[in-house]
């Protein structure tokens, strides 16, 4: 095929998106686009990779020119995936992931209805809830109200193409390979594949 | 998942299909329906082993009550696929695999929207035409005949859902399982999986 293949991820925290990412994020095939936002970097985040920090200014003007796949506003700040990255990595072959919640999947699942959208879940809300708990790192109240927004974006997941479930992590892994490699084998991404085999005929 | 997977197969003669169902099948998830027929059973052929050998009588029998899921007449005889059996074993959650020809998996399209359709090409028309050669066991005439007629195939391979170019038989295997896994993870086929996750949520 000659495009890549655009991938919008959305997992609730705590399901393991992280992990997965990084291990398939060592083929050099895909690539991860980072997100703009107009909020001031913090302490230890670089320009570039944890986002592109852009100013109000430059955020507003590529939205009135299409410039913003999808964006949205939280505390006075905007949040969003600049378009021109995507476009040009997808024309080299890449396959783009877009890590994303989920109001922003459906923005983008209008404007990009060749885009694969992969939802992962936890095993169930309640392993969710346990994992919190064993981690340590939170009140009882912030473990709840992450549950309630976790159960909250599991409802979205109809809505995607695939819905990977992260029981174990090599078999999500795995999984999402699985997801990517058979878009890739879709006859309509390999019409050149196709003309390429009648050659000579 | 509850039910099974619709599998329609369709292959030139050459592509090396049948070393690749032969790996696929040797895991039970996979059910491999066998066709019936009216022409008289071959020395060697055993009923519901190479086909459901029935009389005619019976095959329009079937016909007439919507038990072929699709037929076709050859030389005075019919060939198709018994539909009970297909839907007794996707019934019980198992993969079920048509491998059918072009013409007849048309039918199925039509009939079954959520069948899966893969096409299996080999690399190249020259490299089916080498690997006829090479095999040494026919004419140079049917070698050409052959050729053509799985040049016309492949012509159809666009009307699949997937491609798989039979270039390593390693890859197209895994390709094919990629595809299926792939298949089961579409949220469609997951209702009740999320149902699941969203418990006690």
């Amino acid at each position: 095929m000659d495009k890549g293949i655009l991938i919008v991820l959305s997992a609730p925290s705590g399901c393991g998106k992280g992990t997965i990412l990084a291990e398939v994020l060592k083929d050099e095939k895909f690539f991860y686009s980072v997100s703009a936002t107009t909020r001031s970097p913090r302490p230890g985040e670089t320009d570039g990779v944890n986002y592109h920090f852009l100013s109000k200014e430059q955020f507003e003007e590529l939205i009135s020119t299409g410039g913003m796949l999808e964006y949205a506003q939280y505390c006075d700040n905007y949040y969003g995936t600049p378009r021109d990255k995507v476009t040009e990595k997808l024309n080299e072959g890449r396959h783009v992931i877009l890590e994303i919640e989920v109001q922003g999947a459906m923005q983008i699942r209008e404007k990009c209805p060749d885009a694969v959208f992969v939802f992962i879940a936890p095993p169930s809300v309640g392993e969710l809830r346990n994992r919190l708990v064993n981690r340590g790192t939170e009140t009882i109240d912030v473990i709840e109200k992450r549950v309630s927004e976790a159960a909250h974006e599991i409802s979205f997941a109809p809505k995607y193409d695939y819905v990977i479930v992260n029981d174990v992590l090599e078999t999500a892994i795995d999984d999402f390979r699985s997801v990517i490699r058979a878009e890739e084998l879709k006859a309509i991404n390999q019409k050149n594949i196709i003309d390429e085999v009648l050659k000579n005929a």
